[in-house]
């Protein structure tokens, strides 16, 4: 961040008075606002159907040609299930109905926090998109395992197969957090 | 927004090439920077002492004056539970360890999305700040039911002391979808 996006002056960097972390402050004195930088949600369903999953090939960087689950970043005024449909509709033309909420990670070295559910393919019309090279089911012994686009995808594929054979779902929250700056923990 | 913050050139509102919805964009050619704009997490405590609940008078707007549980906006480089931790040392010096997440809200009204975490307050060294005007623990019938900051913050507290009550403590996940004044929802 170079300019304010309110009055177009340049930005400085640092802590503004009251508070205790540095942050993007406008320089004109008129304008003075400061630009705040939060973290992202990521939401998304983990797709089954029979005791197979749904997979989309990427079709867009990061990771392309990689297989993931359907999932993108939240949109403001949506809830974290409304935006894990609206993704899994733009990537893979799924109709789904969610079943649970069924993995929350942190990943607060790239200030991303997932929200993933599990939701039921209530058909296979699904197909590939403009964001999706291929979308195809999987069963457990099919998982492109070296070809995973994300940690999280293989994460939450690997508890999922675990959880299937148990036939019990439970939420799983895990922090994937190599890299937490000094002083963001009090 | 009206100016972009990588070069400073103004932006324009529209739907960009192979996107789906409006996004503020930079109008310069050999700039044009789509600046996405997504849903923020409050993450924040529902601190408890014995029967009690530990909660904050606000000092800031907004709803300055009136009780809240601590929260507050996540920060990039934390987790969810860092920044519940941070929130309430710096809301109300209390010392917790937190216990589980106990609830998730959806706000798509204002682009927001709550992470509560029940906390144990692990001593009563607990002060105001320059965030609380006053900081105290409350048992169930001292609730100050009419003066509370947040339509949250009331529904949290009453499910704890229900959940209290059976000593079960399951996730809360609710999409709120407006605003709801304090007192209106019981």
């Amino acid at each position: 961040m170079k300019f304010c996006s309110s009055c177009g002056s340049t930005v400085t960097f640092h802590i503004p008075e009251g508070d205790n972390r540095d942050r993007f402050v406008c320089s004109d004195n008129n304008c003075g606002v400061i630009h705040y930088e939060n973290p992202r949600i990521i939401t998304g369903c983990l797709p089954t159907y029979q005791d197979k999953v749904l997979l989309c090939k990427r079709a867009i960087e990061p990771r392309y040609g990689l297989w993931t689950i359907p999932a993108g970043f939240m949109e403001n005024g949506e809830t974290t299930e409304q935006g894990a449909l609206r993704e899994s509709w733009e990537e893979a033309y799924a109709n789904l109905k969610i079943d649970k909420l069924y993995a929350l990670y942190n990943l607060p070295h790239i200030n991303q926090v997932y929200f993933i559910y599990k939701a039921e393919l209530l058909d296979t019309s699904f197909k590939s998109s403009s964001e999706s090279l291929e979308v195809a089911l999987f069963s457990e012994e099919d998982i492109p395992w070296e070809e995973l686009a994300f940690t999280v995808v293989e994460k939450t594929l690997k508890r999922y197969f675990d959880d299937h054979k148990k036939q019990n779902f439970p939420l799983h929250m895990e922090d994937l957090d190599r890299a937490v700056r000094p002083g963001s923990v009090r």
